[in-house]
């Protein structure tokens, strides 16, 4: 399970390189814009993730919803707060939300047991 | 301008009335169940409008971008941290972001000129 | 109200005629096929109109909803029914779906009058 | 083949199973009014699926693609019947329903060769 | 009808000076990659407004679309090359992108009267 | 790495013939003109093939993107000409794009060392 965890680790580092290294400067820039919006401004940096979070959630990218998720997690959030935000996602995204809702939960789970 | 938001609060309480006397019972359960969504819990109501706020964006829902901005005012957000928010789903969601964040912030203004 | 209904249709007719008379072959094959969609085969041409009503509203096409709101009913469907495929939009598409669940009552509502 | 279709079976039990486990209250009343959105009424059972299939297409979710064929396969649907609600969600979502389509098409296969 | 059409540019250019004016740096940064997208590189000019046009087609987002139109013809677009990429993303998008094509055209109409 | 490729092509021509055997006359006529919609006419193949691809980055298409890519490739296509659209899709799309983006960066380093 961790393996799966660390092969999608291992793909974003490496392709986000790659991608750097190609040199569209505009890429680049957007890249650092990306990288900043989930700093702590006016509003906290965990606040930023569950709003990042939900957002993928609606989008159905199950490798931006495990970005956040492990982000979060970092920032020190509860299962339960996860959840919470999980059912925004679901009620503003409806049952087509729910397939990556099994993924996020099922890599929840191999977050803790990775602890 | 403020008669343009108390036509819109109209039509969404007159038409909310409507589907409710209907009598689908799924969808008054469904109604229910995304006004709970944003009741504090572990998560606090002004995260979960964030959150809500955020996902509103990238699915560039005018109404829903609305209520959730109406909605955090309320709770005492200030138009530097809804900025905060407006970046976070203007980079997850792109430029095609920006022709409902020119109207959220135009309804910023009207806000804060009607109080 | 009604005036808002010939308005919708009377624009529609006319730029479908602008766009045929353009002469983009490929463009009006497509609007032939897209017609042909809906005609009664295996499938009868009602359950086609629920099917591309509920696809409506998970893509939140205001235009395609009130399109197949009409062919429903001149085919016979109930409110009751109707609103049993809305439940079905809402359910998979989630609360950014009732914006346009609200025009759409609107809209079997001034059917209903306009009778 | 028929292998590929047992694992999305348990992947989806399982987790379902531990998203309820959570307790997370509204989760779990969504996934309830989920099941029940398909149940016969006023539209009958089969009639449901072909608007959830259609819905399904056209948001491209392949995991609910699965399950509406694979329900409406159990309700009597033949494929003849399948393939132009296929058709009204390729016609009312582009070509970009097509890699979808490919992989019910594969489904519908190996449900046919699992009888 | 070039009232509409200058509401519109108005409205646009308003509202980018006042959410630039909020002085939110990632907000600006963003508006200023936008911008500079559609510049002549490696790509020409028209080339990627034509690319802009068609994503903005599939998405659905009528003022982006109007955006393009209006730039591609600057650039020397004719009719015809719009309506051939009117084209492109009609198959991509399906025949949810026709009440946006319908409105492209009747622009379209409207630009080639107010020269 | 080159084997995936092969797969991708492999499915992708065997399901279209399987589904083009089933004989449902519109959704044939329907891969009948998405074939036509790239070829030249007053708007260049390459133009087309770029168009298609910011389209379909935007929409999170793989398959879509993959397809693309190989057919700018063949026209002549640049890596830079290539990133300089990733880019356009990039700025409209958004964040949510990047891991499509990250596949596509690695398509095109397997096409370039399988030649």
């Amino acid at each position: 399970m961790a393996d799966r965890l660390d092969q999608f680790r291992q793909f974003r580092e490496k392709m986000n390189q790659r991608i750097l290294d190609e040199g569209n400067l505009s890429i680049n820039r957007f890249f650092s814009l990306d990288g900043k919006a989930y700093e702590p401004g006016s509003v906290d940096a965990l606040t930023k993730e569950f709003a990042g979070l939900s957002a993928s959630m609606v989008l159905r990218c199950d490798d931006c919803i495990a970005y956040h998720v492990i982000r979060a997690k970092e920032l020190g959030a509860s299962n339960e707060q996860l959840f919470e935000i999980f059912n925004v996602g679901l009620i503003i995204g409806g049952s087509i939300v729910i397939p990556h809702l099994r993924r996020a939960a099922a890599l929840l789970d191999e977050l803790d047991e990775s602890k």
